[in-house]
């Protein structure tokens, strides 16, 4: 089966699961009349309204790779890790100002505006919206974690697989914290990007994941270290690739306003390798464009020709290949079953062939 | 031994292994160059400079309670509930503007200004120093969780105590909610507020820690239902004397600017039953004053005198004696050891005796 029919069955399967956890905790907010019920309904529409579920597709794979059996139970539990990435796109919306999310409202956006609403406009709503943004990502961190701890497997495996977890959550936080230092300076080596996508991106969406669902399939030492091996350059592919849709990608295709890391000034690698070789007018262009919040189409291809012609696009597709080929050569020492290892080379290929 | 006296012997305990996590966090996080270093660094700093250590206090009293053994075990591992509340802390300045913390300079406040500096003022740095504020916290809560994973109790009692946990800080993000948002609509009905400080301090304050240590200990699914019965009027009466040592506090003892809690324009007890019998001439004064930043001294005393006039303090003061005679009355019931219930008895009469 193609990577992304795999994907797609395995979404298939967990979106229903994804559901009925949400309609429970519902219920539950709707029966203590929580003042969160709405905001716990917009986080459900924001979730099943995309995605590819590929921490968790990871997650089952790196269970039943190491030949774990109950694929019902981890199926259920990888839900956890998808709402652990739903709590930190909450708060990462927040920080990078983004309006929408999946095509939908974003939470501080929504509450921004209800604030407006509520406090007939005399108070600092996008403050207000903010803060909820905050709480309610925090509300659904907890209900993350609390997925895996109600899983019904060893308890050794989970605490194990939790610590790996918590790990896993402070580091992608750590990869965060350097985005958001680095754009704010707006200056950035190749090596603080490369660093940094490693911490946000490789660890968390493709290392934590398999390593989650590996470590409760019993896998040892050993085998961590391979996943390592194989996940972080992975993941780095996984982030260029995503910073090259986010200027050249499809708008309705990537549910994100296209430019919006434009607008944010982010410091990514096509803006980092650019600079390093653009001419001073092609300089001037990009310190102009980056960080302008009324950006227009006109701007955003200016901004798109200076990554062309200053040789960034090239090369960082051309470095996204080179850490695919890398990534998929420590696969041959990894010992999982052929059906898993087959998905993780369909994974790899993905990375750089993904259009959303 | 005096309550005060047993928090202090306690701290004097803890106190060592939270500076001993720190600096191990510090050395990694130096060795890899993170960007984080500087924040970790004030977080320390922070944590360090004040607070009673009532939640790990707990925490120790409901292992020993029902009769653990391991005394260096359940100190180490209630460094864990501190940072989970240093990091709901440093949300929560960054949600309540909150300049200082324990007398120390918040999180979101130092990056505000480090941000002011690296992009020599041209960037909006308070947004800057609100985003570090959220994933440093973020890093800390995953700090937090991971302390419990690593702890040397059997595996079956650490994840029932993880998902208490997490049910936990779940709660408290939805108290915190409530609390952002009749904030905002600057109107809250007594019960409103009760259902807030229910979710935001007494079942985070003292339930949670409580039945933490009381897991790890070994307690079945009676004692904790006990527990609870203690800890929910217990906890709401701190959250009380909270609100009025915001208003009638002493700020060297407090660690941060009375009075903030009016400049938020909070709706705490005192306000909801001031304005439930206040004359038109007193809702002007009330209503004038919330949520002013640049409240003076005068007018401080000025929302005194109306908190004072209309019975509200007196009614809030009531309050609060009568949740922990409710309270205490449910220790009888409970199969603590003596050395424990004699501590709970002490923490009760504290919440309503302490001028911090």
């Amino acid at each position: 089966m193609d990577i992304k029919d795999e994907l797609r069955s395995f979404k298939d399967k967990i979106d229903p699961e994804i559901k009925l956890f949400f309609d429970k905790v519902l219920d539950e907010s709707k029966k203590e009349k929580l003042i969160v019920t709405d905001a716990l309904k917009q986080v459900k529409k924001i979730t099943l309204s995309g995605g590819k579920r590929l921490r968790p597709a990871l997650m089952h794979c790196g269970y039943l790779g190491v030949g774990g059996k109950d694929e019902k139970e981890i199926i259920k539990t990888s839900v956890s890790i998808e709402l652990i990435h739903i709590f930190l796109l909450i708060h990462d919306d927040v920080i990078d100002n983004d309006k929408t999310r999946h095509g939908q409202e974003t939470i501080h956006t929504q509450y921004a505006r209800i604030g407006k609403i509520i406090s007939k406009g005399k108070r600092d709503s996008k403050h207000f919206g903010n803060s909820m943004g905050i709480v309610v990502g925090d509300i659904i961190g907890g209900l993350g974690n609390q997925i895996l701890f109600k899983a019904n497997f060893p308890a050794e495996l989970v605490v194990k697989a939790l610590h790996h977890l918590q790990g896993i959550v402070a580091m992608v936080a750590v990869g965060e914290a350097q985005d958001v230092f680095i754009e704010h300076r707006r200056s950035a080596t190749e090596k603080d990007v490369m660093d940094m996508y490693k911490n946000k991106t490789a660890k968390y969406t493709i290392e934590g994941p398999l390593h989650l669902g590996a470590i409760l399939g019993g896998a040892g030492e050993d085998v961590l270290e391979k996943i390592t091996q194989f996940s972080v350059p992975i993941g780095i592919a996984f982030q260029i690739q995503d910073d090259i849709l986010g200027v050249f990608g499809n708008e309705k295709k990537i549910g994100k306003p296209v430019g919006s890391d434009i607008r944010e000034g982010k410091q990514t690698i096509l803006v980092v390798k650019a600079m390093q070789t653009a001419s001073a007018k092609q300089k001037k262009t990009l310190n102009k464009l980056l960080g302008k919040k009324d950006l227009t189409k006109t701007e955003i291809a200016e901004f798109k020709k200076v990554i062309i012609e200053t040789g960034a696009l090239d090369y960082s597709k051309n470095l996204a290949q080179k850490l695919i080929k890398e990534g998929k050569s420590h696969l041959a020492d990894l010992t999982f079953n052929a059906e898993a290892k087959n998905f993780l080379f369909g994974v790899a290929d993905y990375m750089t062939a993904r259009e959303i």
